[in-house]
């Protein structure tokens, strides 16, 4: 398998190329509108067929590239079924399966950040976990706009994430201290988010946290609930 | 065996950790001074003892942190034979093997960006390069300073590194724009410095650069040559 985690240094976002080395069908999770170039540059280079875009959740803090990769590629754009993205191809839910070539993702759905949080398991001797804005390195995704809940979250890790095996390879949608990848078993041990002890507990520490709006919030996630069609930022 | 890429935000350097998930022992590649903190965050969590540090080559554009981390952890600081930093604790030299546990890699000498540049090899059913500044993704590192040759790194590419098997993983010293690795087959075919026909349109390539300096040059290099030992910045 083909694999790619991808980094927008601006929002802090990883985005991640996955394809069938066989097959060459490709999808990206977490695309990031600005690295639209570089994607298309990259799958001529490998000689990838994009068959699928992936959002984990409807992002704050940049804009999807779904949209103008469907228009250029005439792939799928794949969004949660509680997104308000109506203009994607195609929604998934919990459980669902989603192909590539031989490979495929394992939808978890993981709310808490959003109310259409979901998180990706690709199985396998290394499982990788895409964990979106659920789980972070030592970190948790806020919980404080569009439906987000700090008792979902602590459900959606404790009883769906953290019950992963401990050697799931963790990817997560943004790191803020370069650091790329973690483990199950180590957040699990090491998060200091998730070292309170009940859920109660979680709510209050996230409902303390008071944390400013992303800059771009009022832009994003109107634009990436049109699949990230919008007008020109300025 | 435990693999992370680290990233420093500021040089856009990339670090990497290598530990032996039995015996728990560690090196790290072209450490940065800046992240010592989170380096022994890390070293402590997973448990590991860090064994040597290893720097490609003498840097320009950042401050190594191999002093500062064989003070705080015994472990040994290594570079380079041609390297002027005769602080460290051992030199390397083309076709040595550096020890991680059961593991090892083997010093390949690929000089061109400058006189003391290494990569090191990690051979395994996934073989993995740590290229150093020699081979970028899609690009290579200049040769205008530090004793550096267009000529002796165009041999360094052509004969030893892109010699490699097509499937070995490509982990450069620093990326730009947002990639994390590639392969030596992808920079075989795809690395735009790559398409010239002789060493010497590569030389010719390579003097038409007319780059600015690091900013940090001045101060990072003699810090380099005393392993990372210098005064406060400011």
């Amino acid at each position: 398998m083909i694999f790619r985690q991808l980094f927008d240094e601006t929002s802090y976002t990883y985005s991640y190329l996955l394809a069938d080395e066989q097959t060459k069908e490709a999808l990206i999770i977490d695309s990031v509108e600005e690295k639209v170039e570089d994607y298309m540059l990259l799958l001529g280079e490998l000689g990838l067929t994009l068959t699928a875009t992936l959002d984990t959740h409807t992002h704050a803090d940049h804009i999807t590239a779904a949209s103008v990769l469907r228009d250029r590629t005439g792939c799928q754009s794949l969004v949660g079924k509680q997104s308000k993205a109506d203009c994607a191809s195609a929604k998934f839910q919990h459980k669902d399966l989603i192909k590539v070539g031989k490979h495929s993702l394992k939808v978890l759905y993981t709310p808490g950040h959003t109310d259409d949080s979901y998180s990706f398991l690709l199985d396998g001797p290394e499982p990788k976990l895409f964990s979106g804005d659920t789980l972070l390195i030592r970190g948790t995704g806020r919980t404080d706009f569009q439906n987000g809940s700090a008792a979902q979250q602590y459900r959606s890790l404790v009883d769906i994430l953290l019950a992963l095996p401990g050697h799931t390879l963790v990817y997560p949608g943004h790191d803020y201290k370069g650091a790329s990848v973690s483990t199950i078993g180590e957040e699990r041990q090491h998060n200091p988010r998730l070292k309170v002890a009940s859920e109660q507990d979680y709510v209050e520490l996230m409902e303390a946290l008071h944390l400013p709006n992303p800059a771009l919030m009022d832009i994003a996630v109107p634009a990436n609930q049109a699949c990230g069609k919008h007008k020109p930022l300025a």
